[in-house]
């Protein structure tokens, strides 16, 4: 098809829509992870204007999610798509329900950091909730990084950290316990960041997703479900 | 193209694989359901065989999923799909990730469950959550048959009920606040029973999200990150 030149044009065309997706993908994602990062300094710092800005700001990754997956529809609708573009819309898709997921758990996160910070609570019981936050953002940002650069090895590296954010979350929780047992007029504050720990696990998992449908998009391999012990199994096998 | 007779054949056996992927959809909808169901009856009766079995039964809502995903690629990679079967095919991708997330979260409760059987807690501080469970696992109930029946009206009415399963949530938190505050030993544990009451809600936010899919199926409207009275406006100026 490509050797006439109406159907090279066509073919450059729909490159252009598939890299505009794409990149449309990775500023979503860039947005999602500046809340993030924002949402954390806030809490680091308990500034409460960052807090309160975030927590008005997620219509934008909404918009976001909205137009990508409208232009995944248009594109499938033309079913002129090979069947490798139509792996990579069909991950996009999905991608971008996760990241508008995370969106909405940042915006969580941001509504209990504000109620933290009228509160003036000690920072120090929330040490480790912070540490696992980082952890969460770093694993969104390779898992975007990992799309971007479509690079199923490093994919596969982030999502075998899930199980540290698990880790990590119990010792947290652990340590919420204890705070609340110790001061029980605490304990519907300490509730908030008991929530906001939940929320940024579930960051942990969206990262994992995303990483996992990097996976499907360069090798095809449906990993989900499986054992990551089983995956890196079979993509070795595939090599 | 239907008047040839190897088109209305091909037509014949894209609905019949239309239909199937539907009534796929249904099976695992209602084993999802069941699931749900099983473990509110454990909750009130405080059967933790129950419980047990539901905690190891995800594997099977999984494996749904991906078998669903798998047939849904198949249809588009074909790429005779008109734009109501594609709309059909797009909306099963999305419904079948909410049923999935679903049963994460019915898996969550179930364990849950399991701890506080074992630790023999008096059942007066979780009526309100039981009563909650009820609720989203009617919601849960209506949205799918709202899928089965396409009825977008149906499906507006389910996806308003949200906001009550938002102020069911609260009393349910400031009752099992107030049971911590009274007894600090218990904080650990009445803490399983608060992530409970989140997994619930977001149980509710998935059943939403399958209605707007349904809206969206029918209507060929995007009514997510818009307020239901916009798009309650949205759909009557449509008819």
């Amino acid at each position: 098809m490509a050797s006439t030149p109406l159907a090279a044009h066509i073919s450059q065309q729909f490159d252009k829509e598939l890299e505009d997706i794409r990149s449309k993908v990775l500023a979503m994602g860039g947005l999602v992870e500046s809340h993030l990062a924002q949402v954390l300094d806030a809490l680091g710092h308990g500034n409460a204007a960052i807090a309160e800005s975030v927590a008005h700001a997620d219509y934008k990754v909404n918009a976001f999610e909205v137009q990508i997956d409208e232009e995944c529809t248009e594109i499938l609708a033309r079913r002129n798509a090979v069947a490798r573009d139509l792996r990579l819309v069909l991950a996009v898709t999905k991608i971008i329900t996760d990241l508008e997921r995370v969106g909405d758990e940042t915006e969580k996160i941001a509504r209990m950091v504000l109620n933290l910070i009228e509160n003036e609570n000690p920072k120090s019981y929330y040490i480790g909730v912070l540490a696992m936050g980082h952890h969460v953002r770093r694993m969104l940002h390779d898992a975007l990084d990992a799309f971007a650069r479509m690079d199923s090895d490093a994919a596969l590296t982030i999502a075998k950290e899930d199980p540290e954010v698990d880790r990590e979350q119990d010792a947290a929780m652990r340590a919420l316990i204890t705070y609340m047992m110790e001061d029980p007029r605490s304990i519907s504050r300490v509730l908030g960041v008991v929530l906001a720990v939940r929320a940024m696990e579930r960051i942990g998992d969206h990262a994992r997703n995303i990483c996992e449908d990097v996976i499907y998009l360069v090798r095809g391999k449906d990993i989900r479900h499986i054992s990551l012990e089983d995956a890196e199994r079979a993509l070795r096998a595939a090599e």
